[in-house]
């Protein structure tokens, strides 16, 4: 309902009577645009003099004037001296269009869904000890813009546990601090486009996510195909042109094979023949069960392997922590490209560089491998107890295994039918680029499922797989 | 100094009688790895028999067969059945080259540089308080992958929030977290692209880095012309095919000019008949000295303008937290696009959300205004005592303004005589993208100077602008 200037009063009164907060002039303020916003005031309308209106509203002029004045400034009124305030700003046609407020999915009771480390494990108060210590101690200049790469206490503690932990060799002005794993290859897919790369390989199957990544940055994803000894280096000769291979060695994802060592030798040779660059993906390379973690790639050649990680499968990923390693010259390119700043709070990095330097982060992977090791050894007894026959494949490590399922079986539909008994886990098939391939199972990831709840999800799956057949 | 096959024992005994930590078969397998790395064993030499060198190092056979196998699935060594172990690896030509560390730039005494604000007053105690209720509080699965527009909770509030004091129009689902200004800048960009925009309007003079993230992600930045009434939008039309506009209508940068109504309607008709939209920079709004602040454009017309703010301004850009709200149709687009999962921590999301909530970052705004407002008008006097003559300008508003020095002053080397005086402050020419200009002057950025150095700052700025002549 549109009013004119005469029952503008009237209409405001009534906007006034509601309960609000501020004074009278604010007050007055907001119920003049809202009722311009809303547009039940004509553009043109003349309104009524500041005085009129003020003993109408039975307020003081300067109320009124303050708020015509005010709604002048903001483009609503146009106020010329010597003629009426009148309505200027008429809205937009699809302002009022509300959506629905969105749901968050409700959780699964049992989340045999790869991707997430043991949330419950989350050393909570020692985080937030580690943060208040920071906030407490930090100088206050620390408290400015942080550098490009980073905060550089937790850079070289980086390059430390790295060398320590992983074999990496970096200085620690080559370790530059990001959101995560996929914020790293995002950034360093920008730098790659900027030296004329238009391509990078990955695997087949592989993590989606990756390649949706690499395509947002104007990259072709090239699928090469894995296997059970991972990447087939020796399918690299037949892209001509390929100059960059993203590829996780220690733990492919999602079949779960380690990168054997003739293939390690002969990515690097491929990356020295071709001067190009292999992307490491480290993403879970702390947690292998069956003997020592193989050391990082990057440390056999640091000249052509970037390598990247995060704290979203030791930690949590609500911490948005990730870093990356790079050779000198794709380093000081990366931290020119990074106009965009997007790093971790300060605080959360001195936070994560203190749980280093103490050794608690040490101490939490431990304790994390022990667990991890524990619960795949119970996933896998349970599945080879509810499902005989079906084989389990993947290195002991990390945190998902590969059920593998008959070629008859219908994945989807058991991934489906699991989800209506709340038990979420993925079909292998989504990995994949091509439609093409003979790969048939699940992916089953045990990081975030509760110990207690490892059998009873295993039957469940049971009663979903044999709904699939 | 190359080592055979005869004297390794001897090498990694020198090696092993360093200090170190771990187990012994760790540290042979260290110092073997070491001692390949750098090339002290040349490719393809048989390394000794296990049993052989574990007698030299007085160690158990077990120990180097450990470490054999460790560095042959590393891919150092080749390890075939029937004959000796042999060395695989090579270093790359250009790994051993370290570079200087680099040292972080001395903080300057005096800080009158733009972009910050005052960092001594982050509310230290408050901050770590609200991380650790948070952290406390959150339930297990908010530990996960936050969704891709940031937690639900803070966006509820960010909505509730800018309603309020910034007029904005959102529903919380159009409200998109990001890490800064510069980062939702740079995604909307990729958005913008998607949709066939090849080129956006930048305020000449106007933010550098922003130009520069807009150019990192593929768009061209327009340069249009910016005067004391802010961006000038009728030499909008003399751009054919621009589609989109950047502006800080609310406190321009550098110039300090507040956009003048007519052009806030002109700039909403332009966006209407180019089916374009516009990118409103709200980065200090909230400090407005002279009067209320003038409330944000999107709230005209939320179907064409995209904010964008962040707590750089307002509490420290170390936090790294920012957000957008855009029009329905570009979240999702937007939301689709993020896979590169760019956000702040949960946990200092929900930290920022319960500072909202509580009403304390209102009330920190409030101190802020008022001691920002002391400071400006301190900094006015100074100048006006220290250097008569000399006009100040831009709105009363924010965390800078413009000192005008006459067209003979050397700006440049008034900047380089401040920085050797400690004093950081930045030449308004810097921020101009074409040369062809009349601005002549310092941007002054009091945010972050103490108030007790004000005078001070101000005779050594005389000293500096005297040398400049």
């Amino acid at each position: 309902m549109r009013v004119s200037q005469t029952n503008l009063a009237g209409d405001l009164l009534l906007d006034l009577a509601q309960p609000g907060t501020g004074p009278l002039h604010e007050r007055v303020k907001r119920s003049l645009r809202s009722a311009i916003r809303k547009g039940r005031i004509e553009v043109g309308t003349a309104l009524p003099p500041s005085r009129q209106l003020a003993a109408d509203l039975g307020c003081s002029r300067w109320a009124v004037t303050e708020a015509y004045g005010q709604l002048a400034a903001e483009g609503y009124l146009e106020a010329r001296s010597g003629s009426a305030t009148r309505v200027r700003w008429s809205n937009a046609p699809d302002t009022g269009s509300v959506r629905p407020t969105a749901h968050e999915a409700p959780a699964a009771r049992f989340d045999l869904a790869p991707g997430l480390p043991d949330l419950r494990a989350f050393p909570r108060r020692r985080w937030a000890d580690a943060v208040r210590a920071q906030a407490t101690q930090a100088a206050f200049t620390e408290l400015g813009y942080p550098p490009p790469g980073g905060h550089l206490r937790l850079r070289r503690l980086l390059a430390e546990y790295l060398g320590r932990s992983r074999g990496v060799l970096a200085n620690p002005q080559d370790v530059t601090v990001c959101t995560s794993v996929t914020d790293g290859v995002r950034r360093f897919c920008q730098a790659l486009r900027a030296n004329g790369i238009t391509a990078v390989g990955c695997e087949e199957p592989g993590w989606t996510r990756l390649r949706g990544v690499i395509r947002a940055a104007g990259l072709e994803p090239v699928p090469v195909r894995t296997d059970d000894g991972g990447l087939r280096t020796g399918d690299l000769a037949g892209h001509a042109g390929l100059r960059a291979v993203l590829t996780a060695p220690a733990h492919q994802f999602p079949l779960g094979a380690v990168l054997v060592p003739e293939r390690r030798a002969a990515l690097l040779d491929w990356a020295r023949r071709v001067d190009g660059v292999v992307l490491e993906d480290d993403y879970d390379a702390e947690f292998r069960y069956d003997r020592r973690p193989v050391a990082a790639m990057q440390g056999m050649d640091p000249s052509r392997v970037v390598l990247f990680k995060s704290l979203s499968k030791t930690l949590s990923p609500a911490l948005g922590i990730g870093w990356l390693v790079a050779p000198p010259r794709w380093t000081d390119q990366l931290h020119q490209m990074d106009q965009a700043a997007t790093q971790p709070s300060t605080l959360d990095q001195l936070a994560f560089a203190a749980l280093l330097e103490s050794g608690a982060y040490d101490r939490h992977l431990r304790s994390c491998r022990q667990r991890y090791r524990n619960r795949r050894d119970t996933l896998v007894r349970a599945l080879a107890h509810e499902l005989p026959g079906t084989p389990v494949s993947g290195a002991a490590a990390g945190l998902h295994l590969i059920l593998r399922l008959p070629p008859t079986t219908d994945t989807e539909a058991v991934v489906s039918a699991a989800a209506t008994r709340s038990l979420r886990t993925a079909d292998l098939a989504a990995y994949h680029a091509t439609t093409v391939h003979t790969d048939h199972g699940l992916v089953l990831g045990y990081g975030n499922l509760a110990d207690s709840a490892v059998n009873e999800a295993v039957g469940h799956l049971r009663g979903a797989i044999e709904e699939g057949r």
